[in-house]
């Protein structure tokens, strides 16, 4: 690093700008402007200071970079097709459907570990890899590259704390400010000062350059890792810089050149362009790498039938086992950890516990991150706090992230607590996400079943847990097949079936009891995997039972269960009654309010006697 | 406010300390300790500090508190009930079904603006109202009580920032920090320095105090006002304040006292409580009232049918039209404007909009703000980025508020961009919104009346709006009540119906053209109320077409159109077949991605004549 070929960098920069030019033009749509005036820093980063081999992006102890200016990625893609990863002609095929160098990065492409585009989100996910850099002994740096109006987002914020608090000197912000948003200037243009104090006030260390003096960016960057903070570079940028006509102007963001207006742009840049190619990078240090193999299954069960345990205590008492024997198993909570029982985990592994604090949406991002190491992320707060991280999860799924999450206290039953507190959506948030697998016990055998399946699914894995107390009800060597569903009760005759989960699945058997001695038969199933849902399961018995189910769920009826079923089913003529919290609930006795919003056995028995 | 009676007030907190261990014991649950340490806060503001009419909480020139601490609920109440709003007994009936005294604040009481207990959320709630004072030009201030353990949430720095940014002199934060967090200590406990170089670097003035210091609280209120920047006043307390037993001692969050425990608290507490009933609390100033009234009506419209506009920008003419005769409008953006269309409005008035730069958490906060003052908010940003603020709309659901939300760029025929800009989930997100309606235009007239009525009706709007242009097909006097559908194609003898919405009704409609050149008759209607969902307008269709619906939506398979017109319908025996994106999907051009996720022309003809 002493030899540092500063002109050289400079000439590849310039050849990163007319890369994302050409592309951008060809595309025509994309962000050229904003490649521009970070292309000093990413040729800096890629070509004179990270450690890294460019031929195997997922080598263990690379460092690491994310985008968190997912628009700039034609800026990252011409920097890898530049190292020599794949050729620059493939450049031109930007954001076209046949080409995975899409409109913003996902890892359908090797070298991008988490998709960015939603601004804000880079720095959660970069605390979760360099704690996770800490806990596998590895000495890869994470870099995270920033926008100046991204900085506006609270989850950059909560990151900012995180890495504050935890001292991560192995991370490393750089904001590129360059002055102008999408539709006006930012807050601060080139204030790098706000930066400056803010960043302070959370525990970094903090350096102001000129973005576009490669000297300067690796005179800070050397400096990289010392002391114990973590390090943000504020760099003073222009947008479009290198094009004289463009650079610094409004009304350029998201905007491509015309074809005339790239040629006078690639007219002022060729001359000093130089290729990025063949250039010797620095290569990362060759150490141990770690343990992330899946272990050969879980220790046993030790409930009996009829204990009475919460399903949230069951998920404590998973975590805890799963991960005594699976040691790719990390955890993090958001202050709830007494509530959610992830404390057993953190009492028995504290090194493989993060305290998240009460920061959702960070927590998220650090799950990810922990996640694109290859570790199995099991993030727990309240289920009705996940919907602030609900952004952080569209992205994970996009990012095809391995991540677990556990909501507890779900539905009215919570009690007294009130609306405030209750998961009433958390199913019609989950669903939806790309890939994701929706789990819902009602005892506490399926809970932890249903927790090992998690920790060896590969994906978006949601498990809702509720607060109450409810009796065991399966024996210890029942299997939970994720998209499964167990037909818990059925006899010939049955009248029609009710299908519950969680709580409701025992309002469902006292119905069943009740109906029964009034001579009306039912079949009760417990769905407890929402997504995939066990339509084979439930089509049978429906088929059996008058082509009528009813669905009852402690959940809004948007969203749910009850539509989960009926979109499932009612193409095959199912007739789907949905029995579901239809109103802003009340703060109350928890029986009192699955009365009151009609999810309770009275509820279900009036139910299936109005059809029968 | 010279002859301060300092006893007094130190004796009403430790009544208001007294109703709230009384209370959450009586419950059995609740949060005494957390109520503890800001009883002294409280007292000060309620009986010495805050100008406001006691017996008239909603007079308009009041100055407002926030709870953003919302668990610490029974210490609000206290207040309230001391001052003499209704009976001190009242206070005992606490997190019963039949008392509004819920668990955590609602406007269920007439005290209360917004709901809270969702942590971090006061603050941006608190930046609308103090925008909207000085909107109104009334000199109410806006007081937020904050725990330190929510300051973790970057809803609170979205917030802090853009109050710094507006300098809003007339909002007052307080930092209750007592230390503990639920499950552990605070991350920076008692060190007030932290907060406030933080609140600093994000251009508050700031003031450090002994929180049980009324002495010391009276001098910083006394000063709240001066200079231009928002205040903070740390103030230092402990949990569990005035109980020697339990004060400052981790265990203690969420956990009543037992009755014994109470009797010997109280019994410390007694001896020096006061009364708050019938001291003089400062009245507020007679300023003229602000013109919350509903205009008699909106201008007509101007489109001719064929006309290709995109519904995005049919809203950016509706606010404008709207919001120019209807002066409760205000509007509010996250760095989106030029895409949204939300611009046209700013330039006409810029004195009713808010910029909130990339911060949609906090924007929601500002709109649930404004609407909580009497104002008609339009908060606009890309469907997708709504999401990043799914936890403040799910209280804002709680709070009741009038808030009305505009998603553009939803699904894949936004194209290039690809899956991180694409609103795939945001009508899931939507529905299970309690009290939400819920609406997608498919062209630009439908998108301008329902404009209109989303200012007219009070509560949460969504509206979904798409990025391609569409041709204009209804004609300007054409009525869409919100919860009604159109059918807007029909014959004798149709085989199936489809249900469409937004550029998929411009599918349906192609491939009705198709069909019908095959012999095959299909209904098509225009499900532009997605929430209500004009249940009877599909059924009465599906019931002439075989009981066969099919929904072809731009949105994820769960939990949109198709979820909710099964949802609806399956009950009835109608069979409904959805088409929608299944996969996570790519970028590339609108129509490449229409028909690559099954959701074109192609696709419903393929659909309908599978079943047909």
């Amino acid at each position: 690093m002493n030899d540092i070929d500063i002109e050289g960098l400079k000439g590849i920069a310039n050849q990163l700008r007319i890369h994302s030019i050409n592309a951008t033009t060809a595309a025509g749509s994309g962000h050229p402007t904003s490649c521009c005036s970070a292309a000093d820093v990413v040729a800096a980063l890629f070509f004179g200071h990270m450690r890294y081999d460019p031929k195997n992006p997922h080598f263990y102890n690379n460092d690491r970079f994310i985008l968190s200016k997912g628009h700039a990625a034609p800026l990252l893609y011409a920097a890898w097709a530049e190292t020599g990863l794949f050729p620059t002609e493939d450049l031109l095929k930007l954001r076209q459907l046949g080409s995975d160098l899409e409109g913003h990065p996902t890892p359908r492409l090797p070298f991008v570990d988490v998709a960015t585009g939603s601004l804000g989100q880079g720095l959660g996910v970069g605390v979760g890899m360099a704690l996770c850099a800490r806990l596998d002994k590895l000495d890869y740096r994470t870099y995270v590259l920033l926008g100046d109006g991204e900085c506006a987002e609270g989850a950059v914020w909560e990151a900012a704390s995180l890495a504050g608090i935890y001292q991560l000197n192995n991370l490393v912000a750089i904001v590129d400010v360059n002055r102008l948003g999408q539709s006006q200037p930012t807050a601060f243009e080139h204030n790098l000062n706000v930066y400056k104090k803010r960043f302070e006030g959370f525990g970094w260390r903090t350096e102001e350059i000129d973005g576009h003096d490669i000297d300067e960016l690796m005179e800070v960057l050397a400096a990289v890792g010392l002391g114990s903070q973590p390090l943000v570079i504020l760099a003073r940028t222009l947008k479009g810089a290198g094009i004289s006509f463009i650079q610094d102007k409004e009304g350029w963001h998201g905007r491509p050149l015309s074809k005339e207006e790239a040629v006078r742009a690639i007219a002022e840049l060729q001359p000093s362009a130089r290729p990025g190619t063949g250039r010797s990078i620095p290569t990362p240090s060759q150490l141990p790498a770690p343990n992330n193999a899946a272990p050969a299954g879980y220790p046993p069960l030790a409930y009996k039938l009829g204990d009475a345990v919460a399903t949230r205590e069951a998920f404590g008492n998973a975590l805890l086992r799963v991960g005594g024997a699976d040691l790719r198993v990390v955890a993090m909570d958001g202050d709830t950890k007494n509530s959610t029982y992830s404390e057993k985990f953190f009492k028995k592994f504290p090194d493989r516990f993060t305290e998240c604090f009460i920061a959702e949406q960070n927590m998220v991002g650090v799950a990810t991150g922990f996640g694109a190491r290859g570790k199995v992320p099991f993030a727990s707060t309240f289920a009705c706090f996940f919907g602030r991280a609900f952004d952080q999860i569209r992205v994970a799924g996009i990012s095809m992230a391995n991540i677990k999450l556990v909501g507890s206290h779900v539905g009215v039953s919570i009690g007294e607590d009130g609306p405030s507190q209750m998961g009433l959506e958390d199913l019609a948030l989950m669903r939806p996400i790309a890939g994701s697998v929706v789990l819902y016990p009602s005892d506490a055998v399926c809970t932890e079943k249903l927790v090992e399946q998690m920790a060896m699914h590969k994906g978006i894995c949601y498990l809702r847990t509720s607060r109450p107390k409810t009796p065991v009800i399966y024996n210890p060597d029942e299997q939970f097949p994720i998209g499964g569903a167990k037909v818990v009760r059925e006899s010939p005759g049955d009248k029609l079936t009710v299908v519950a989960a969680g709580v409701t699945l025992f309002e469902a058997l006292k119905a069943a009891d009740e109906l029964k001695n009034a001579g009306i038969g039912i079949t009760v199933i417990d769905a407890y995997s929402i997504k995939p849902l066990a339509k084979d399961v439930i089509k049978t018995a429906a088929q059996k039972t008058n082509q009528t189910v009813v669905t009852v769920e402690d959940h809004y009826a948007e969203g749910g269960l009850g539509d989960a079923v009926a979109g499932e089913l009612s193409a095959d003529g199912i007739k789907v009654h949905k029995l579901a919290v239809r109103e802003l609930p009340h703060s109350g006795k928890a029986e009192e309010l699955l009365a009151k919003y009609g999810i309770d056995a009275a509820a279900i028995v009036a139910k299936v006697k109005s059809l029968t």
